[in-house]
């Protein structure tokens, strides 16, 4: 998929010992997840990383066309390597024999150049690579595709062209001529000087293989649950924001898991096996506090206005690339270590691909008994589609939870922590996770709090629950489910209860959060979901359930499905809406509290007259908001100023 | 989004009076989607089409940090862009008006230099350029970012930093001290030279403004629709496939559409308004026909084995990069033309997010009154995840059906035909399309046909209805609904109904087949939906309806929960399987016949001890497939020459 090498350089991160040779194609040189790749050598400490080696094979063609990179000039292709970063060699030819050799002169020089860097580098008095200057060597291999293979099949030349690229000699029924041809092909390579009458390999060529962990399948880097060490994690308590009451207090979920993670980087500081990724947003996404104790690594020139750049550091954000970001994580869990890869919402569909095939890694990698389990690969997202303030319609896109959860229901979680404390503990869990995709969604600005670190740990563990100081159906049925996932939609919920709750005392509503999507999912379908019992208790088998999601409703729809209560109205992201006020984003979508209390009204025919005043006034209030917000540019002080209390 | 150059590639084609000049930010240019778009002048004809004129604008900074390219060596810099087959011109500095000078010296020194390239190239006796060497200027522009800004803030440097990246300078009402600073800024430019008493611009410099068509927002290549011209389509009855009755013969659908397409190639030739895009895949999704009167655009080097390359052809396949193939064909839609991209289902995912702005682009377009519809973004996915003879688990994605269905309902449609009649009747319709993202997947391989031409004319019409012909139910209700969606899952399905119909007579199925996959949502929420009383009638209210569907079951969930029937029993992709034979990746998913008719007799209690000896019947089946594959390496008999009559 054109990653291979942004794996290699997060298999190298914190490896000082190790160096990773990683062949690229020539075909997946030109794909976009690889292309940005070449620039990875900005971030890699010759002190405290290992280092890549790539060896581009330049085999001249890829399904049915040659290759860019083989058919600029040669000049044009060294320019490109130099350019990057690189001092290329090249091995070119198609003598077997010569070509052996050549590699491995060129493999030769490489490494003791590398070694040379890092002996370098690692001596008390550096002498090269001052300013970042450090040029790694790569090796630059042009051979015939197909080679060795059969010259020409039908009148057509293979090795040498395309058409090497896939079956180069089709031997069944309908092509029996071939089966000489093959067998000329096969007995070129001289089988009776490789194996004994038996057909076993001669001693002579066993005893080159190499032995225990330097057979490459017994890496244990290749295996990187050998090498895994549980994280040293902070007591989420010490972190956690002092809640009195619900929406006593107001602050940014992801400034509060700032200095939590701050401390994970403290703790684990010492055995190197955690870093926080992303594309240039570590600071936008309110993570600061990392850099109290680390720096963002960074191996190319800095100046005096640079913030938190040096040769090493647990943070790895200064590329604008989740291609490379998620590249160098996954190399970076592959082998044995942690991490956590925080991006803008909408931007992490550009990985979309790539979650999928580590997704399909895990799954396959979970069925072979002597693979180790590796920690998960974790997203936490953030800027998301409800926080509009300067951005717009191109940052809205919150269907990567869809994503994920079409992927293989024993593989990914997706969590949407409704306030600081619970961001906390989805946090704290999910480090400690292994072999999952686990997607958390979280905001950024100031927002009512509402669980005490002690209700948010509780609530977390069971993933959903009622909201009981929310909820005033304790002594009767419900007549109204509120159901909310996220922490916008809570917010709405809450408010949309409140009014409720005020203009129709007599109607019992009950509250219900969710902060682990799939326990919506039937048990059968997803290891987190509610048995049906368990679901039907917490929503009925028939009450009006009116559920505010933080992305696309279709993802609530599809969960619930098979459950009994088929009365669910979902509000949520709806592809409306663009720069606008942070409450105005929601009423464009439908998901504000008016909206919200209008389709309650709607499942609650029986409230009469005060069902229709309290309609009329809901729709008032839109009136009046939209009325506000083109003359006053900001939200109406009623939204502004709310509290729950 | 990080493709804008990818766009000005695609605008460019077949404009070959247009020159793109093309603002490419230093931190835009370190995405993936974007790094591989500057090899595109390797596709590009300085012939038939215009000229890309990038300006790369290093200022130095993205977010939050530093960008690559602007710290890396002078030198290295060059030899990148040398490198990627460029020519570059450097402007640099901070003196704003000696900047302006030189800027103005590099863009003629830029345009003169393209339109020489041009007129070279375009003379009967061409000098440069030979064997691809065509090198095209492009401009670095290295000036400071926040040019001209405040200078520090708060004492906190602002120009030249990073700090520069979003709001210089806050003014509200926690920072009234800064209202001064803004006051001194903004009379910085002297406007008392700039406008007059009333605040009107001085004529002079009003005079300086394009008029007409020169002004950047009347330039009709920013409003394609307005030169849109209709294509010629040929009838689709010409490329049909006689299919004297359901099943008679067997043919590859894609094989089908390849002399369709050669034929809409050819008829839009003399207007060169239509190309066909691709990542190096045109001949394995089996189009090759289209080379019988085309070929591949290549502006490198070819040798005497390379297939169907050429400095002008209608076809751009020869880049392994769907986002280019993406971005080109965007900019080429954008500015007018028509097109179609052909890729590989899996791996259309790496562009999602691109597709998400594209319709995000055209649902805002379709709002704004005086911009003229485009053509539509059509995408046909072949070599799907149920063709696995020689790829395997990471080939395996139907996923983009449920990423394009969650966008703006007005904007995307999905296709499914069944056959290759109906494949032609879909992509016709597709090509007539206007502002739609269009989804089409079909398959390759030879598979029973199963309509005439005249009969997928109608049923793709209608997008969803009965088979008669396949169903039993014509005097009664029906006992079962069989329904599919898909080329695989209507062979199944299919297979599965004519086992019921033989095994148990009195059981009356209705067989129904979906196209056009939005017909299955609520009218509410598609254009496309039928209405609730249209859906009773095909489905009923509560016959058990097994549902064989193409991708993942939950996009079958998620369109069919709000209506009345709640029996839906959907088999589809579960993530199961890797390289094996054709139908075992079905069993694998509980997609194949046999799996079917065991879910339809456990929806079918009364069938008595008939339908528990069918259901043993099956069982034993699926144990014999497994044997036989285990031992033989290929399908059984009975599934490789089955047929319908």
């Amino acid at each position: 998929m054109g990653y291979s090498l942004s794996h290699a350089f997060g298999a190298v991160l914190d490896n000082p010992e190790l160096i990773a040779a990683c062949v690229v194609g020539d075909g997946e040189a030109e794909t976009g997840p690889l292309a940005t790749a070449w620039h990875s050598t900005k971030f890699l400490s010759p002190v405290s990383d290992g280092a890549v080696l790539p060896i581009l094979h330049l085999n001249g063609y890829k399904i049915s066309n040659p290759t860019i990179l083989a058919r600029i000039s040669p000049d044009d292709l060294a320019h490109y390597l130099i350019g990057c970063g690189w001092a290329p060699l090249f091995v070119e030819g198609d003598d077997p024999r010569a070509m052996h050799q050549a590699m491995a002169r060129a493999m030769d020089l490489a490494i003791d150049a590398i070694k040379r860097l890092q002996e370098d580098a690692r001596s008390p008095t550096p002498r090269l690579g001052t300013e970042g200057a450090v040029r790694w060597p790569m090796i630059v291999l042009r051979s015939p595709k197909g080679w060795t293979g059969p010259k020409t099949v039908d009148g057509l030349p293979i090795e040498g062209t395309f058409r090497a690229h896939q079956v180069p000699l089709i031997v069944d029924a309908n092509h029996p001529e071939h089966l000489d041809q093959l067998e000329r092909w096969l007995k070129s390579y001289r089988p009776e000087e490789l194996f004994d009458e038996t057909g076993r390999l001669i001693p002579e060529l066993a005893a080159l293989s190499p032995k225990g962990q330097h057979r490459m399948g017994a890496n244990p880097h290749a295996n990187g649950g050998l090498l895994l060490r549980d994280l040293r994690l902070p007591a989420i308590a010490d972190h956690a924001l002092t809640v009195p009451k619900p929406g006593a207090i107001a602050a940014s979920d992801m400034g509060t898991l700032g200095p939590y993670l701050r401390e994970v980087i403290t703790l684990n500081h010492a055995s190197a096996n955690f870093r926080l990724f992303g594309p240039d947003e570590t600071l936008s996404n309110m993570l600061s506090a990392v850099f109290e104790v680390t720096q963002r690594q960074w191996e190319a020139q800095a100046d005096d206005q640079d913030e938190f750049l040096a040769p090493m550091g647990r943070v790895l954000d200064a590329m604008l690339s989740e291609h490379q970001c998620e590249g160098w994580l996954e190399g970076y869990l592959l082998t044995g270590r942690h991490g956590l890869f925080a991006s803008y919402e909408a931007f992490i569909r550009i990985v979309d691909s790539m979650t999928s095939q580590h997704a399909k890694w895990l799954k396959v990698a979970s069925e072979i008994p002597w693979r180790r389990d590796i920690a998960s690969l974790n997203y936490l997202l953030a800027s998301h589609v409800w926080q509009q303030d300067h951005n717009g319609f191109t940052h809205q896109d919150p269907g990567f939870l869809d994503h994920v959860l079409a992927k293989k229901p024993g593989i990914t979680r997706a969590y949407l922590p409704p306030d600081a404390n619970c961001l906390l503990s989805v946090v704290d869990h999910c480090l400690r996770s292994r072999q999952y995709v686990n997607v958390v969604v979280a905001g950024k600005h100031p927002m009512p709090q509402w669980l005490s670190i002690e209700a948010a740990a509780a609530h977390c563990a069971q993933g959903i629950g009622i909201w009981g100081w929310a909820s005033n159906d304790q002594s009767a049925e419900p007549d109204l489910i509120m159901a909310c996932c996220g922490d916008t939609p809570t917010l709405e919920a809450l408010a949309a209860t409140k009014i409720l709750r005020e203009a129709l005392p007599d109607v019992a509503v009950r509250l219900i959060n969710v902060v682990d999507l799939a326990k919506l999912a039937p048990a059968a379908e997803h290891p987190h979901g509610l048995s049906d019992a368990d679901y039907d208790t917490l929503f009925t088998r028939d009450t009006p359930i009116i559920f505010a999601f933080h992305g696309y409703p279709a993802l609530i729809d599809r969960l619930t499905c098979r459950r009994a209560n088929r009365t669910m109205s979902v509000h949520g992201y709806r592809e409306e809406g663009t720069i606008t006020t942070p409450f105005d984003i929601r009423v464009q979508n439908g998901l504000d509290r008016f909206h919200l209390v209008i389709d309650a009204l709607d499942h609650l025919p029986h409230t009469g007259t005060k069902g229709a005043y309290l309609k009329q006034a809901m729709q008032d209030k839109l009136q009046a908001h939209s009325h506000y917000i083109t003359t006053q540019g900001r939200d109406m002080p009623e939204i502004r100023d709310w509290i729950w209390a």
